[in-house]
């Protein structure tokens, strides 16, 4: 496989995940660090989210219970917890991951990764709201 | 719900998931701090894992995810490990969600929990080798 | 005891610690994850907390600490700094507390914690001085 | 003050609290890094533990809790723990302390302080029961 | 050496590395914690940055990565990143380190790490274009 | 590029930088996780230390600073520390970049790395008394 196949093969893995999300990460990347874009697409996804031996929500699981742990993950985790609605976990799962990583990492990060969750439920229903078609 | 029905609840939840590790934790508490195990039945599994929101195999995905993440956790990482072949995950599944964090909280801590999954499944084949009834 | 007592009794002593933050926690929860608001009250303060072995002033002392060594958990911690002065902690000794914590953790994360406190105690300030009655 | 003043006082504040333990790292840093040393000397316990407005019981239990929600500071807590005891802190009282880092810092990381406290207790007993009159 | 001769050292090279950022932190901590400055001048820059036996651009390089991979020191991050220059790494050398640690701490420490350079190089191209002089 | 030329890309960088632990690595990971090796070799180093942008001696300093500040990764940092030196750094660089890490990551996180470093010195001391050709 040559590098850009592997590429081509993140770019299309990030898509299914977190649609437009990827596109952003390369507009916000590009003057300072542009290849950094090319390592998430190619490595973070192109090489580990696109192998098959697990598939995509339970990658998303791990992926949200990580980010919920280390603390200081917020933007990333709520990318992420878009991106599980978008593969099919509900909204109660999500949470339901959330409040267990109480017992692994303690309160204040289960806390925190609620509070964001709960903004973005608040985003996704009012854009829900203003234009029905979307939901 | 009384207190009872609560520890009873997690520490089946506990034995459904570990065997008989939730036996070995209480005796290794019983003199420093027997009420810790306690915590870890009632709030831990009765509280936390029993609720029905979400399957335990995907709960046994977060957990070994945060336990890889924190980078500090080797003890219990093998236990949950163990925990998760118990609840159907396969050796490649779990291999999977370890190496993934490698794209989360950096490569020392997937190759630590990786030397730590290999351990462990040395540990059982030498098992079932010597007692081929117990595979 | 029955789950509503321990709830109940984590109630009180989430009251005693920290007035009526608690009702504000169970308001941003309600949405999201009202039953994590009750893992607070009943597991954080009914079980941990409420326990007899250990005075509140030492408790609130190892909470400030953590969360300062923890890095990540600014919010909590302005919420327990002022649980603190309730106890009967001394500002002085909330610093003196901060301050250790770069020798364990890092300067950055004392320095952080310090401009927290100083946050903290100018709204208390201006509190005051906007209301005497109050200080 | 000069530096050795400031050097002799930490000496002098971390025998009180340490014992023979300061001997000991000056001993085990002495080929490595024997500035290391004076760097615990002068400013960890010189100019931080020996600052008055804070007692060392109380500044023992900040340590104590630090380093438990660190979780990778496992050699650093026994000596910490063991010092918490000569400074008059009970044994239940630091079990106390450990049991609540749960909360705040997660499970695994309050297990594993709790398992090097009953090691240190352990051995403590050990030595009394060799050697009665030290106990 | 006297301490006054310590902080003396202490300031000149944090001065030498940050300009005028010294002031600044001793204006932030005047109410709150003054001494915490002095221990930063003192101790941080006085006894360590200064010692003879590695090159400051070593040790930027050191305290940068160092502050990426903790994950939640983004203010003094920023703080260093900006000294780097001072200290002659040119932008894309900062950019690499920043990368790099997306291997040791996981892409979401780098990826946050990279969009604080980010925010730094524009204000520091719009404090240029505001006044050529000062570039 | 194909992933071919980027994987021998890697293991040239991997070999220059730590000799033969590239293949000790490789069969640790044979059984459990050969991809694993692959991902190293490919990314960690055929992607990011191949990259021209910063010196290897400065990337070295950063890797060892970021493995002393995450505090868990002990068995890494030993064998970046040897690579440091095959590097060009000497022993006493080394020690200066661990204890500067008690800045920014606590005093516990240095002490660890310097313990270990004494422990690497130690070994390579054995090796040369043994066979002084090898030195």
């Amino acid at each position: 496989m040559s590098e850009d196949e592997r590429l081509d093969r993140g770019r299309a893995v990030l898509g299914a995940i977190h649609g437009d999300t990827g596109r952003r990460v390369v507009e916000a990347l590009a003057e300072v660090a542009p290849d950094f874009a090319d390592m998430i697409f190619g490595f973070a996804y192109g090489e580990v989210y696109a192998r098959p031996g697990l598939d995509l929500r339970s990658r998303q699981i791990a992926t949200i219970a990580a980010l919920t742990a280390l603390g200081h993950a917020g933007r990333e985790l709520k990318v992420h917890l878009k991106a599980g609605l978008n593969l099919g976990l509900r909204r109660e799962e999500l949470v339901e991951i959330l409040m267990q990583m109480a017992v692994y990492a303690g309160f204040p990060a289960a806390l925190d990764a609620l509070l964001i969750a709960r903004e973005l439920f608040a985003e996704l229903d009012a854009t829900a709201a203003a234009d029905p078609a979307e939901s």
